[in-house]
């Protein structure tokens, strides 16, 4: 056999640099992170990160555009092993899950979401990301939230917009709550689980 | 008449420093604001600035601490002047109208929550204050809601607690929609009226 050069698969590289990246946050929020300490998270030469990412901005635009992707990936993942019914509900459950920052991993991605919003306020690099990311969010919530509606789970006088900005919401902002050790992981999910029950039980189950 | 020596009003003095602060914070971001801009805007010297903060943070610190006490006092001042009615559904509204970025005075007032709770994460001064203000306004909330369901307003198989992380959920989260510039003013205050008409129209009106 012909011998082949080894192939470097970036996007896995990226990836490990993104996850590198999200650990560190977790532990000691974004803006005490640099660019050497994730080449040694992520084992790697402070070149070969230098290669795929200039600037820590770089890294984290690509990060938080990953995110979503993990997400779909891990849910997708989670459905066709059986753990998870694929009812609207419980999609919008575990989506609601992947957001709240209730472990370490969604710990420092809720933390890289905080970041990359305050630079949102003032970079129009990182508004453009937000600004199709956000609603994109909003649009899956509200055709899960129809498809409820549709399968006469959901009562009918639900409004999918609003109820889809309450969701948003419930995701973004209770994060707040555990990051600060107001609230414990167990009571954001319960109040999750609570909007859900009181959105989805206003109907016979179908 | 026996001449006094000039009264300075020491708890003015620091409110407009406050109000200055929270100005230039909605135009340019606090990061973007430094004690000059500060004594600039406020019409005082540096010096008379840093007589009453040392920093920018003891500034904020105190700036956000303000902020609720002049909250309270405008919600009072219109239930006093008869332009809101003191019930529990137009008391809740009202909070949630101050809270949320819809004018420049109310946007600065929430990107510098957004600093403070940046701040928070790694400064025990900080996160205390958060521990005691956040909690603060949920039992707030939550007293609000138990009232509607003593009127007969609010459905009694609500659960307070959960209703007022909703509330606080939409008042805090919906302010980032609106920053970026992804929903309007009155789209996020359309969805706080679709959410306190749920919660207060389930039951005959009082």
């Amino acid at each position: 056999m012909v011998k082949v050069p080894k192939q470097v698969d970036h996007a896995a590289r990226r990836g490990e640099i993104a996850e590198a990246l999200t650990r560190l946050t977790a532990t000691r929020g974004l803006e005490g992170v640099s660019l050497r300490h994730v080449a040694a998270e992520a084992g790697m030469s402070m070149g070969l990160v230098q290669h795929y990412f200039k600037t820590k901005d770089e890294m984290l635009l690509f990060a938080v555009q990953r995110r979503s992707e993990v997400y779909e990936a891990r849910i997708k993942a989670q459905v066709e092993a059986g753990e998870l019914p694929s009812t609207p509900k419980a999609i919008l459950r575990a989506i609601m899950i992947e957001i709240l920052p209730i472990d370490e991993r969604s710990r420092g991605n809720w933390l890289m979401g905080v970041a990359f919003f305050i630079r949102a306020v003032s970079d129009p690099s990182f508004a453009a990301v937000y600004a199709e990311g956000v609603p994109e969010l909003f649009e899956l919530f509200a055709m899960l939230i129809r498809q409820g509606q549709e399968a006469g789970d959901v009562d009918k006088s639900a409004d999918p917009m609003h109820e889809s900005a309450m969701l948003w919401a419930l995701a973004d902002s209770q994060g707040t709550n555990v990051v600060l050790k107001h609230r414990t992981p167990d009571e954001v999910v319960s109040t999750v689980d609570y909007y859900l029950d009181r959105l989805f039980g206003s109907a016979p189950a179908g």
